[in-house]
């Protein structure tokens, strides 16, 4: 096949970048760091991106678009927020190349085209819309923003991973200003149920929602909410934040409001996002060692039909019965792909498919429409079914449903078991290193423990969940006082 | 109102800058030559995205995503392209910023992090996807490539102006590659064919499609294709472009593959694109002076419905009725929004709204009610009309066919009306100063004549009509022969 995709067991991490690249999602780059995003990723980023659109839409949000570019004396402004980047900031300095003297047919940066001021390409959008909610927002009558944008940002991250980690990344980031804190909280509130709501039901990812700690915050944040979600190597990955960012870019950027009384007050703004991290989620949740395996609610191919054909004389008969089944399936806005291709064998088809984890296969010889009958294939589960012709879209449409159910089920009976709640320092790297996930333990609420728990093992708070019991206990390394359990666990 | 804005007579560009900002589809930002979209302006684009994007499908083109940078090295490596962008580029040069020792609470460039090799910033991607499509293209097999990617892009203009020349621009760029020069062409001229279809049909745009001369053609093309509109001001404006790249980027990246006939051979190439431009072409093609006129199949509201509230009595009949008729529209597909806010009078909204280009306006009293009708108003020629509030739904849908039909009719008379074949030089300068438009003139076909002419009257050629009618005569310019017509404009 030259296909062939290493195991999970032998190399976790091979496993990944082959599914990746041999499911044809993306391509490394000529550019260190960013990736190609191939015609069947961003098939599936467009449906992810289209449920979230709508989301937010009918949460009463509305796109908008700002400058690639954030001028450094802006970029600056929110310190926290300054200090949180700097380190990652791809810095443009010039806007000119010209004739490289020295070498024929080379081109070089002209340095009398220095910018006065150099522009950050943004990490996150927050500056420079808070610089300009400052012309938007003169009285309480301006109030709330509710504003997204998709957009690219830069983010030069040292070790890249496809999807998981890039220097660029594609992803929307929410701004939002209001006239009160409870205002804003809610809002940052809401949009974690919104990421909460599309991972579970759209992802099939179960999800825990949390706060995070400070040490794990959104530079510039008073709160970050997360929702943070357990793949198959027992590892934790965040798939969104929701950032209360109290009155901070406010006071960077003086943007001020009067309210019903005449008062001048800081707005309160939140902001958030989801990226085509989530698409890294996805794979490592659901995908098996023969391939993707992708969710019917938003995999750009929900039904593979494949001919099985013998012989010249079979293709006319099975290509209409084809016809008819296509266009049934189309009644129930189901999308499929109808492969004809006669230079590639049924079993090659079979396995490509399986390998870029389209939901259902379906396959149609003479034979079959002899009895009246196809065979069905569930990517999920390989279970192989028989069903009349007659009323196969139906049967695909709940086919469809069902392995929704059961991905999302199955994921969510992997987290559960993996929720382990520890006692004893022992216990806790012992369950770390050998069952992994979530480990639930008592903590001092001290940066410093965490850093030390980071230090000696690599894990870190995931998050506090919300709703979370308060329960009398001591920390698990540092053996003081706690009224809580938080989330640990070694994370992407 | 304080949101008047000039007449077109008074100061043209000046109108043209008041109905972007006061119609709120832009502001300007901190960044030289950048905007920022608002949400109205947004939707606008959103719309015009949606429609683009499914044509685009319906022909055949998946979407993907190449990385915003493009190393130095690559930029460099199709000459003609490197040179004709090298003068926009922004180059990010280094990857970190550092706090400053000597500035408190400021942040400067690290030295220490500076790139091996500089980046450019994307002015459009030939050079990164052709790279990139060496690893995908062995065979005919691998062929036709036929890939778009919706994207920002940066060049660094020296003189801006919203949407229609912003240092940052939003756009799609499709790329293709083909087996063969005939199938490269066959696209190239099937992606104008699109482009004129939906500035037409839902730009109400009028458009002639040609082809560029050797001057204006697209660096690194073989030929460039075009759809040149005409604004109010009698200046065009290239709408969008289709260019065929024979086999240069193939040969510049070293792309080959071998045909059925296993011989190698450079793989043919097209590119094509339209942008945010568009938008300034929209508005300057429509509006007038009391503000924007949208298109109804691309307009972000199509109806506004503003209640006539007499006393607080009269709001729960209204509301009332307001209700049944959104119910009614949204039955035939109609966006629409209800203005209800009592903290503004119906007199400020309809201004408002007519400001924001809304193609039909729709009031209603306590005495409408009582009379079963509503007032109507279209944005296009301001006409009023009652009808009966039974059936207002399907009277509003014809409406918009109507303002539709009628937007297209009227800018296609007006771009009519000022195509105007000229055969003398005096003539020429002289249609051009008084009347504008198109001029319809012999051109001896070499590039001297043309820039010649540019530099006494600022008038370009804008394309050969394709199809042009081949009729010999002698040179507007230099008397020499020429066998065709050619369409002069100062332009945008």
């Amino acid at each position: 096949m030259g296909k062939a995709i290493i195991s999970r067991e032998q190399d976790y991490s091979q496993w990944y970048n082959d599914l990746i690249i041999k499911g044809q999602l993306a391509d490394y780059s000529a550019v260190r760091g960013c990736m190609v995003i191939k015609p069947h990723g961003f098939a599936l980023w467009e449906n992810m991106k289209n449920e979230l659109d709508r989301m937010f839409k009918e949460t009463g949000h509305q796109n908008a678009y700002f400058p690639l570019f954030v001028p450094k004396s802006l970029f600056e402004a929110e310190e926290k927020n300054a200090e949180g980047f700097a380190k990652e900031c791809a810095v443009v300095t010039h806007y000119r190349l010209k004739t490289d003297p020295e070498h024929k047919g080379k081109l070089m940066v002209d340095p009398e085209a220095r910018l006065e001021e150099e522009l950050v390409v943004r990490p996150t959008s927050e500056a420079i819309i808070w610089n300009t909610y400052k012309n938007w927002i003169q009285s309480y009558r301006d109030l709330p923003i509710l504003v997204n944008q998709w957009a690219n940002v830069v983010r030069w991250e040292m070790r890249t991973r496809l999807f998981l980690r890039t220097a660029e990344f594609l992803w929307q980031e929410g701004h939002t200003a209001h006239a009160s804190r409870e205002e804003a909280l809610a809002e940052t509130r809401q949009m974690l149920d919104v990421y909460a709501q599309f991972a579970e039901e759209f992802m099939a990812l179960p999800v825990i929602k949390g706060v995070k700690s400070e040490t794990e915050r959104f530079a510039g944040a008073e709160d970050t909410y997360c929702i943070e979600a357990l793949m198959q190597d027992g590892k934790a990955l965040q798939a969104g934040t929701s950032h209360f960012l109290g009155q901070n870019f406010a006071k960077a950027f003086d943007v001020k409001f009067s309210d019903k009384n005449n008062q001048l007050d800081y707005v309160w703004a939140t902001s958030w996002g989801v990226s085509t991290r989530l698409i890294g989620a996805l794979v490592m949740a659901h995908s098996d060692d023969n391939g993707l395996i992708l969710p019917p609610k938003i995999a750009p191919i929900q039904v593979v039909i494949v001919p099985i054909y013998k012989g010249e004389d079979s293709k006319t008969p099975i290509d209409d019965k084809v016809k008819t089944i296509i266009a049934d399936l189309h009644y129930y806005g189901i999308s499929v792909k109808f492969d004809n291709d006669d230079s590639k064998r049924p079993g090659w088809k079979f396995a490509e498919y399986e390998l870029k984890g389209v939901p259902v296969r379906l396959a149609l010889g003479l034979r079959d429409i002899e009895n009246n009958e196809v065979e069905l294939t569930r990517r999920d589960s390989g279970e192989k079914m028989k069903t009349s012709i007659d009323g196969v879209a139906e049967v695909i449409k709940d086919l469809l449903d069902d392995i929704q159910k059961a991905m999302y089920d199955k994921a969510l009976q992997f987290r559960n078991e993996r929720i382990t709640p520890v006692d004893s320092w022992d216990e806790f790297v012992q369950v770390l290193e050998t069952k992994g996930g979530f480990i639930s333990a008592h903590w001092d609420g001290t940066a410093e423990t965490e850093a030390i728990i980071k230090e000696k093992t690599k894990a870190t708070i995931r998050c506090i969940p919300l709703n979370n019991e308060q329960e009398a206990g001591k920390c698990v390394l540092s053996g003081k006082p706690s009224k809580e359990r938080v989330l640990f666990a070694k994370a992407y």
